[in-house]
């Protein structure tokens, strides 16, 4: 079910910011489907493969299973050290280990790239069946839904019938709700970090504000930038820079840069501050390392995420989930509000009021204060 | 000192949003430094003038004159119709006028647009002196002391020795605090709203972020777009779409939008959101009336704004202010937060804790609470 492309030392292309067949695999694995994908936009999608990576080992009674979930920028490299194929360390190194609260001494643990994701998933950036282009502004539009029956086929694939704890935050969380909703026979446990039943209307609006960024650099090209010389960089920056802001808290922007200056840098003569180099950082960071159009796809299936759609409302989905259930949230996050977990917990038969995670960092906590959201992995695993 | 240009009936400019010379100058008066302004980056801007507006009478004593300072994308038009001229009703008409919190049959209303604006003040848009072109991208750097040091000008040219009341909100209470600063002996009463002592990290994140979208713009040219046929509408329409979200609220918005698609539209087919909507009216209403270089001008100059620069810190610049002194913000907003309106009130020593306007619509509070904000007006006047 898996192939590992030949390896060669080349950096990430810089047109696009995707892992392409022929970079360096690392840890990855691929599953592709052998049917195509039903959409629920209508049509189907051909061809889908997911990356994925694990650790630990499957037991035989296939009880051990665990499923992590990415946002919106991240990949299958949940744990690890950066190496070839895998430009950074994973993300939930801390949690994710031998030994961690997610311990794969004794779980196996999954992660799969998100359909129209760009780390070796099918995306935007992939050849398009039947051509010898990348399916760029052609590629479907995709849901939640899309992206976790995608997921139930790598499940199937791997022999897993029932996870034994299904977590994700942010837009991992999205699809981890969606995945208990969907196919709540195979979800034995259910960790939502930051996340949302729907998607609000503030956070449509920042995201429609990226995507217009995006859309607006003439190297987007409708999406069709794959085989140019450039990408949609500066627009893909401008929106990584907003999101980035999104992501923090004012009170950890204030303590850390103040009004000071870039180094040698004098913001009256055309100098930045501090702050503006942060995010400047940020940005060339994620343009060399993601492709816009994948970022526009995930996005875009953010926007559409409601737990309750076609199902009777949010109330009446989360009314049939019956995996034990922890819902978290950071009481700093001003992009994924407290207010939005709480609907989570208050509506999920199964799960007891929202635990707040305490951080300073906002919704970003959910990825860095590892200690307080491995206790609540440990806790459901146990 | 003050001449009316002959009017004639065109539509604002679309290629720069500025209102210039032979416009219809609606209630608009001018006055024209007769020195250059000596800017505190250095150097010196020549012919200086300043669009004012001006309602009531000054009494013979001079004593009942109130000046009221606009935010980033206001103007002089206080109050009083639209009309030719003036595309928009005046911005606090609830507050400004006869029998209302500031009752114009006992006060002398002076409300200046700001140098580096650009309806009618000298900003990039204007001509340059000694050439046949706008200032562009030469434009000098401006903080809000040098157009505090014009509207004293203005002041002057007045016969205004001391203002009864000077009133500012946002960037208008950047200027009101510098005014009260750098002039304490000209300002006999001050009112703060939804303002700061410094430009915070978050708020020049954002500011960059604005910035970064207009300079992205193949038509800014370097700021030198006003010979061209089109200027950076859509670098400055995703500014201003980004600016309204941070100008508003999380729960307003939820519940004027939710996520309902705009009428007719299909998100998932390349349709809007209201919310996506709502923010593409906003931007489209202000690149047909502002100017995209006095934007970067004006918010060039607010990530600069720190009344304790070169004043031995914002603790000992405040300690100077000694006139009766209410500061108010407003309790969703999350631009200008509480605890910026809290640090001027208690450094302030002439005024008391900061006062809280209750408002659903965030940082835009300060322009739509006119009962709430008129009161603190009132209590100021007694």
């Amino acid at each position: 079910m898996s192939t590992v492309p030949r390896a060669r030392p080349a950096p990430l292309p810089p047109v696009t910011g995707a892992w392409r067949d022929g970079d360096p695999a690392g840890r990855r694995r691929w599953h592709t489907a052998g049917t195509p994908l039903p959409l629920e936009v209508g049509g189907e999608l051909p061809g889908v493969r997911l990356a994925f990576e694990t650790w630990g080992r499957l037991a035989p009674d296939r009880s051990n299973a665990v499923l992590v979930l990415h946002a919106l920028t991240g990949d299958s490299h949940v744990a690890g050290p950066a190496g070839p194929g895998h430009p950074t360390p994973g993300w939930w190194d801390a949690l994710v280990g031998p030994g961690r609260a997610v311990d794969t001494d004794r779980w196996f643990v999954v992660a799969p790239n998100a359909l129209g994701g760009c780390q070796g998933s099918t995306g935007p950036a992939s050849p398009r069946p039947g051509t010898d282009r990348a399916w760029g502004g052609a590629f479907p539009f995709l849901t939640q839904r899309d992206q976790v029956a995608a997921e139930a086929g790598l499940a199937d694939a791997l022999g897993i019938e029932r996870w034994a704890l299904v977590v994700g935050g942010s837009m991992g969380g999205m699809r981890a709700v969606e995945w208990a909703v969907s196919y709540p026979e195979r979800v034995g446990a259910l960790l939502l970090l930051a996340t949302a039943a729907s998607a609000s209307a503030e956070q449509i609006a920042w995201a429609e504000i990226q995507l217009g960024a995006i859309r607006a650099d003439p190297h987007w090209r409708g999406g069709d930038y794959h085989s140019a010389g450039r990408g949609p960089v500066d627009g893909l920056g401008l929106a990584r820079r907003l999101a980035h802001v999104t992501y923090r808290a004012e009170a950890e922007l204030q303590t850390r840069f103040g009004r000071s200056p870039q180094g040698g840098e004098d913001p009256w003569h055309g100098g930045r501050y501090q702050v503006g180099s942060y995010l400047d950082h940020h940005a060339e960071k994620l343009v060399r390392r993601f492709d816009a159009g994948s970022y526009v796809v995930l996005t875009e299936a953010m926007n559409a995420h409601d737990v309750g759609r076609g199902r009777g409302g949010i109330r009446s989905a989360l009314a049939g989930v019956r995996a034990p259930t922890l819902v978290a949230g950071v009481d700093s996050d001003r992009l994924y509000p407290l207010s939005q977990q709480r609907e989570l917990a208050a509506l999920i038969p199964s799960a007891d009021g929202a635990r707040v995670v305490e951080s300073p960092y906002g919704h970003d906590g959910f990825l860095i204060e590892t200690e307080q959201v491995g206790r609540l992995a440990a806790e459901l695993l146990r």
